[in-house]
């Protein structure tokens, strides 16, 4: 299968609503091998997936996912009408995620060790986001592989919030955290398609912050 | 330009040696518009880029840099032969960077504002990191879009450590942070090529921690 990279990327929608239907094995492999190739801080790839079929399991994380969605999601339930329509259909979606987690035919639980990290922005003096850059890279990776393949799928972390019963769930070692919990299906509806995303112009500086891109003399 | 996803992942480098060439407008814009592109949670975007060019910033943030490096190889250069050759390479490689970065044609520094993100492992008893996933996957079109330009191009962090200076040295508001600084400019060598990646079968498990993935019964 031959995507351009410039299309995949720039009709990565989060899809939530997914179909229970399996996924080939040989699809699914090369999702996965294509999340191995991303760059990691050293090469070190501080992170292993854990790809979750097990019903009992996924039922029981459908439980917690529901409740912590539905504790994310009150300030914005609460507003109802008044919410931006764009939010409310992605509430929507996300509902129907929560129901269906159980269903979904794979649920990829990102793992990684702080430990083999370098975590270059752990003393200062505000939250520190550093690790993730060994990560997320591979994440991204799978996203965009999934969309490759016509599957499609959502970074979610509200999981992170029940960590310890998920790490007992999966069997998890105390030197593991969780980061992100990837369902993944083929599209009930179209699945990929036109996204919404603030432009270039508005999101880069140029040399000094708020000194819009391509504004500058050189 | 037409690169299929697989193939712009599967040969993703990490390039050090980076000529000073100019890198065209309309090439760049297309590498900045594909970074714009990728997921974040709630769709907030909640990172800026700035793009350094101005040659006297890039001095200050050279000798930043390689006071940084500097430090962080000394265990390895104390080691000398009985580096892994791999190392090694990878070392002198990032020597070069160290001693050139001043003259990229465009150091991207990455900021964030953790007050746009629900960093859902913020209250776990171990370094947290799902900030990163807002932005992290960002990067990683980024590089792989420079990848499909012919752009080589490093993640770093290292500057993390003189964030103060940083954002002093750019205008950076106090309330946003820096989380990886990216090189850009075409390749010194080839660039581009093969990868050495652990396989998904060592990375990757079913069900359970430490169970293989594919060895299950279902």
């Amino acid at each position: 299968m031959i995507l351009d990279l410039y299309e995949a990327m720039s009709t990565q929608r989060a899809v939530r609503r997914l179909k229970p239907d399996a996924i080939p094995e040989e699809v699914l492999q090369r999702v996965l091998t294509a999340a191995m190739w991303a760059p990691t801080g050293g090469n070190v790839q501080p992170f292993r997936l854990l790809a979750v079929s097990d019903s009992t399991k996924l039922s029981t994380i459908q439980t917690l996912y529901q409740q912590e969605w539905s504790e994310y999601t009150k300030a914005m339930r609460a507003a109802g009408d008044q919410l931006p329509e764009a939010r409310q259909r992605m509430m929507r979606a996300g509902d129907y995620l929560a129901a269906h987690m159980s269903e979904v035919p794979v649920l990829m639980v990102v793992c990684f060790n702080p430990a083999l990290m370098a975590i270059t922005d752990a003393g200062l003096n505000r939250p520190s986001i550093v690790g993730g850059g060994s990560v997320y890279t591979a994440v991204q990776n799978l996203m965009l592989a999934c969309r490759a393949e016509g599957l499609g799928c959502v970074l979610t972390t509200l999981l992170c919030f029940r960590e310890q019963e998920m790490k007992s769930l999966l069997g998890i070692p105390e030197e593991w955290g969780t980061c992100a919990a990837v369902p993944i299906g083929y599209p009930v509806l179209k699945g990929y398609g036109p996204i919404s995303r603030r432009p270039a112009g508005k999101m880069v500086f140029q040399d000094t912050w708020g000194q819009s891109y391509g504004s500058g003399s050189d």
